[in-house]
């Protein structure tokens, strides 16, 4: 099952939260089963393609019943490892890292905010939801003193290549880039990019060509 | 070429951004020409995906010349529509909305804030980056009164959908939605999803899996 799980495409991948965000909420509306077809209309997917993703990770619904609600969200709870907890810092405390420090519904799915470093004087001491920032001399050794799956880079473009060279040298595995560059890293080290400008252009050209 | 446009696939619309910025910093750097293998290394894409998702555009590459850096930047200049602007309101000037606002990338791709609205007396009256927050019941004349492509949701879970059933309503053609779930829109309003939440699942997932 593992193995066969590294084979599951990216575009499959990104659409696995979706699928748990509407289980959550069937699931809190005290929903027990649902067809593919009443979820594709809920979602906007094609029910041959909600069973084809669904299929990748061993395929959960009964011909004639559908999905069990409860079963199918802990299964997708498993799979996205949101019954895991993870710790994380934020590098670069300005707007953008605030608003993710005070995030609130990061903690719910299991991603526990340890640590945000800045390297401005302004901000180091202040305190965000609960935090204090630290400055980032600091954060070789607050890595190496505390368990961090993740770093979240919200520092200016022009650092953010060193910044990520250094983090992944200090042992970081798992970055959540917000800067609008690629980052090149080591194989044993993933990065999900948030590039907002990107995004933007996206609706931009989408408002064009509608 | 207006209908051919229309049928490109939203992975290659996707990757446009992306294919802007390696551009944006050639041209910057002076580099006059590549090819799509030297392109590629650079981007990580293969040199047949490039080729392939740049002529769904017409096709800009010239066999054994490769691209001219200066022509292509141009062409996905026009074809983002970064060669035009648009008008943008915040709705919702928390963490996030304030992030936006203070974003100094978007002007430079032409999408200039006009407004930005909130309910919370703390905050109507304060200015982010020289633009007052207004009360939300000024949202509809001032939507009339500008020009306003965009509006972007930084509001609430609870009340995403009511706000943008509203702005629909009030002519917005174009959204920019950070809330965590999906909205249900006309076929002429166009809506781009940030998910911070999924996004960071993503990641959790491809951790767990690497």
């Amino acid at each position: 099952m593992a193995n066969q799980q590294k084979k599951v495409s990216d575009a499959v991948i990104k659409r696995l939260p979706r699928y748990f965000r509407y289980l959550a909420d069937l699931k809190e509306n005290n929903v027990l089963r649902i067809s593919s077809k009443a979820l594709s209309e809920k979602m906007g997917f094609t029910a041959s393609q909600i069973r084809q993703d669904l299929s990748c990770f061993g395929g959960f619904g009964q011909q004639g019943y559908g999905y069990n609600v409860e079963s199918l969200y802990n299964e997708l709870r498993k799979i996205l490892g949101v019954d895991k907890t993870y710790g994380i810092i934020i590098i670069g405390a300005g707007n953008l890292g605030q608003a993710i420090a005070n995030h609130g519904k990061f903690e719910k799915r299991g991603y526990f905010l340890k640590g945000i470093f800045d390297v401005s004087k302004d901000l180091i001491g202040n305190k965000i939801n609960g935090i204090e920032i630290m400055p980032i001399d600091k954060l070789s050794g607050f890595i190496k003193a505390n368990h961090i799956d993740i770093a979240v880079l919200t520092v200016p473009r022009n650092v953010t290549g060193k910044v990520a060279d250094d983090i992944v040298e200090m042992g970081i595995k798992g970055i959540w880039n917000f800067s609008a560059m690629d980052l090149k890293v080591p194989d044993d080290v993933v990065v999900e990019n948030v590039h907002l400008s990107d995004s933007i252009m996206v609706l931009g050209y989408k408002i064009k060509n509608n």
